[in-house]
């Protein structure tokens, strides 16, 4: 089973490494990293670097494709041959994916036009600019297309995929060899959960950050 | 403030990503990949290239330090650059802290004698071997010394690393920024919790790949 993790520039690591982690201790998965171009790319910090092992022309199909977000989704839909490969790989696979604003990216290529989908909690509107449906859930299933919201929901989302693809009990196992039992030290990882100067707060710095970057 | 996140070949990804995700979102955070050399390593599975952008000789010093784990933590315990480099850093750091085997590999280096510390749950006897004190624990704070459990459960704790350093409210605002709002669609994520069967299966696995690195 071929599964395609897509990297581009700015990406943010965590929507493509927590899936990955998940993904990998599928029986028989053979993930790739693909790109643009082979070699390194940079996260949206600039602050590490992540290898291209193969080119989007070298992987044309894959049964899974998975979409990271990121600041750099922007320049990315830009790209035609980004916006080609996810047409192309969409068509023949057997479940398309994103992680946080990598729906985004889905929706410049037109997979999720009039698609209930979901995102990053502060990319609702740009989701529905796009053409998507936007749709509150920390994963959205619909058809073959699952989209998760931001960042860490990208570990949910791989386990649902793999009890999907595998079954409950191998979706069980690899929760239990990442030792997947969460316990956040704060209740503040929704809008509707965290008090409202540090939903303001945490807003205008990705607005800010993101306008820098446009 | 000077974050050194340690990478050598065969770790595990997710160890070091998800610290690095929400450490990187500390104000006046400075972070920086460390190892023997610059340049590409792989991960434990060998499907993903990180970039190692400092040697350990350009980063004697830290004020926090994060030592990941993955199958490689065995030879990396053997490399003499690598467990004086982590005594160094150590001495002076404000923070020294591990995920999964890596507080193996901080044991190796006599960091954790005597101490109080966790692990990935099917190492709990190397950790005693090592001349440390297992403790049940998604996170153990001893001192300056703070060990998370296995893989995931280093967001966890640098979300705990987060607040200390900077404040209950930062530490809620990374945690809205990478919409950390766990739902596993199982509960599964410890022996505790998950089926004997499962648990058997998972540790079975883990021993047959750790013996065919050694």
């Amino acid at each position: 089973m071929k599964i395609a993790i897509l990297l581009f520039d700015r990406l943010t690591a965590l929507d493509a490494i927590g899936p990955y982690e998940v993904l990998a201790r599928i029986p028989g998965a053979e993930l790739s990293f693909v790109g643009t171009k082979r070699g390194e790319i940079r996260t949206d910090n600039r602050v590490l670097g992540l290898t291209v092992d193969r080119t989007l022309d070298e992987m044309p199909r894959a049964d899974i494709v998975l979409v990271p977000g990121g600041f750099g989704w922007r320049e990315a839909a830009k790209d035609p041959a980004v916006i080609a490969w996810i047409r192309q790989v969409h068509a023949e696979s057997r479940i398309t994916s994103s992680v946080c604003t990598g729906s985004l990216l889905l929706a410049a290529a037109g997979v999720l036009d009039g698609v209930q989908a979901t995102t990053h909690w502060s990319y609702f509107d740009e989701l529905a600019r796009l053409g998507a449906v936007p749709t509150q859930g920390r994963i959205v299933e619909r058809g073959k297309i699952i989209t998760a919201a931001g960042v860490s929901a990208g570990i949910d989302m791989a386990l649902a995929l793999a009890a999907r693809i595998a079954g409950d009990d191998l979706a069980r196992a690899i929760q239990l060899g990442i030792e997947y039992d969460p316990e956040p030290p704060f209740d503040a990882g929704t809008p509707a959960k965290a008090p409202p100067h540090i939903v303001e707060a945490v807003q205008a710095r990705l607005r800010s950050r993101d306008a820098s970057l446009s």
